[in-house]
């Protein structure tokens, strides 16, 4: 079954990737209308997958996600038509040489062709993700979780309607029904029709893909960010930039985790955190030399190290050198974002070309790891691999590209 | 075993990300010297590969390849000084741009980090992959087959040898001495250490890489290449190029392997072609039409549309249009390097436009698709998938990228 997906999204894709601007606009605002025309319908699916959800004992917090009302489908309609006032990543020309044999080589940006987005249970995914890939010129096969199959479904039905409509094939936007792990597995198999794998959801999700994927995976998500004082710290800008970066939203990837502070000055602002965030009621954990340092501080395991808690919680390790600091990012962070906060442009600079992550900061809060705060108007997801993209996806790294020669008859 | 060689590579990683130009350089520089300076040592120990190559039965072919001698260590050493001559790809500016609230967002290339290449019998491949890698800043892993393992641990250890006289941790470069299926199994699932992997062999070997790697890899190598002779052909430059790009060099995964004819212009060009191609005994099998056209052209099977022949045969179809052309690229092609030969200029860019290949030629041989003949410099392979890279690997390919951010405090 998931076979004929695939030679339906090749089929459809040939169409997409030479579709023109106007084209993919049209079909994008015109899906944008389908989706608030259609709020009703979509309520009403996502109803089935509320009741289901309250009959399987699922979180309040997970309901929450899960739910639809008009303001969030009108929400979904929205960026959608933020994508249709982004510019068309497909086509343009990158690099131009002539050689001396008089070859013209141009590469120039195409698209990626096929995307799998496998994602858990939030229904807004399906939206955002197939205007994404549709503006980049990409056929996508949407396969999302069981909890949000009936949202998904409606809301994918409407884009696909919306798509035709417009001129365009439909099958440049499906959705998988079938929500077995088999059906994930089929899928991130599927090398002969599906060009790039990207995975959305925690990590539970990103790991099973990383492993059992043989198409190309674009790695998302998993952020054990951490945030590093210096001792030749500004404090004010330590305390807002800490308290910031933990409590703002919890949730999320860029989200700190984990506090590294220098020997030197770890007196002097430790306390100062400390306070700050017991506005939010943040429990710390830390080392023996940070729970001298102020109480209140439960210890730390090795497991807290390498924790991402996405909750009020954050590791602290009093550190000997801008050296252990940087190590203990090698050791337990994700390559996501770290932040050094740092007066000394030196240090900074150090700080910056040593730690191997997507995003290095210097005196800003990690939170501004995101496509919108990048100016990038959207994005899929932030890549904590390093092939291909880096750090927050939107329309360019939706791009391969082709190499384009103008010969007159060269031979070698 | 390999975990440690992991963490080794890790650790040498850190240094040589940040090393200077000329730093490596030297380190190059002191590689080429000693691999000449030590020309004997390796002659001896490629002389235990070959005898155990003829005792194994090794068709002669494949003791041509993997046999050194003095003319090919010193084609070895200038390979690396090539290197050494090219622009360092780490630490530049991609792009800067100033957020509204004040955020200075750099985008800046970073090496990959640790590369796994894995490779069947050219021991030269263990000095190229090595000085490309070394060069790009990233930390590299070879894994080379049975057939050259004495030939491969001498020429990497005088590497490391070299690298470790100039300054550099010698770990930056690692041989695999195990050469069974389980540690190239072992080295493909090392998530943990290793940034990417570069297979650099035949299709099987390709294939079993894509399949068990749980790293990202860069898919390399498989070319079935078209070229499409337009009904608007000059026939001159078509009989010229398909005979260059058939017989120039058959073994390379640049050459082209099937003919299309539009129907309109077959009687004209095919009997040129195939004169022109029989002062090679180029072996044709072809569709009904074609062997209508011209005598001495066997029936080509299903199999033969897929087939990369490496070797002096080539498939030949009459197609309908262009339409048809594109179709049969799509179902046969691997995504290498396709050609149109055409005078019309409208017709030429709807197939490079529509053709989803690394590399799409008007007029010209499918044989430039080479990082020598782009002007790279170097390469370590041609990528034909779309992630990342995508046709010649060269230098600028061996980057990922990080932003980094500098702020005054910003919080979101």
């Amino acid at each position: 079954m998931l076979e004929q997906m695939g030679i339906q999204a090749v089929e459809a894709k040939k169409v997409l990737m030479v579709a023109s601007t106007e084209m993919k606009n049209r079909a994008l605002t015109k899906i944008a209308e389908e989706l608030v025309a259609n709020t009703e319908k979509i309520v009403e699916a996502n109803q089935l997958d509320l009741d289901a959800g309250r009959k399987n004992g699922m979180a309040a917090s997970m309901l929450d996600r899960l739910k639809l009302d008009t303001d969030r489908i009108a929400g979904m309609a929205k960026g959608v038509m933020d994508v249709v006032n982004l510019p068309d990543p497909v086509g343009r020309i990158l690099n131009t040489v002539q050689r001396p044999n008089g070859l013209i080589i141009q590469k120039v940006s195409t698209p990626l062709g096929v995307i799998g987005v496998i994602f858990e249970a939030r229904p807004n995914v399906t939206s955002d993700a197939a205007a994404l890939c549709l503006k980049s010129g990409n056929a996508v096969i949407l396969r999302g979780g069981k909890e949000a199959i009936h949202s998904n479904q409606m809301i994918a039905q409407i884009m696909r309607d919306a798509v035709k409509k417009a001129g365009l094939p439909e099958n440049v936007i499906q959705l998988v029904g079938d929500t077995s792990r088999d059906s994930a597995n089929e899928l991130m198999q599927m090398n002969q029709y599906v060009d790039v794998l990207i995975p959305r959801g925690g990590a539970g999700l990103i790991q099973a893909v990383v492993k059992n994927a043989t198409v190309p995976v674009i790695e998302t998500g998993v952020g054990n960010c951490h945030i590093y004082v210096d001792w030749e710290a500004d404090i004010e800008k330590a305390v807002e930039i800490v308290f910031n970066a933990k409590t703002n939203r919890v949730s999320v990837c860029n989200a700190a985790e984990s506090l590294l502070i220098h020997k030197d000055i770890a007196e002097k602002v430790l306390g100062k955190i400390k306070e700050r965030l017991d506005e939010k009621q943040v429990e710390l954990v830390g080392d023996d030399a940070s729970r001298k340092i102020v109480e209140g501080i439960a210890p730390a395991t090795k497991e807290d190290w390498g924790t991402e808690y996405l909750d009020y919680k954050m590791s602290v390790k009093i550190v000997e050198s801008l050296d252990m600091a940087v190590e203990h990012i090698y050791q337990y962070g994700t390559g996501h974002s770290e932040c050094i906060i740092t007066e000394n442009k030196e240090t900074a600079e150090e700080f910056l070309n040593r730690v191997d992550s997507a995003a290095v900061y210097v005196n800003a809060s990690t939170r501004f790891t995101d496509g919108g705060e990048f100016g990038f108007g959207a994005e899929i997801g932030i890549s904590t691999q390093k092939l291909h993209a880096r750090g927050p996806i939107g329309l360019p790294e939706l791009q391969s590209f082709k190499y384009k020669i103008y010969g007159n008859g060269q031979i070698r």
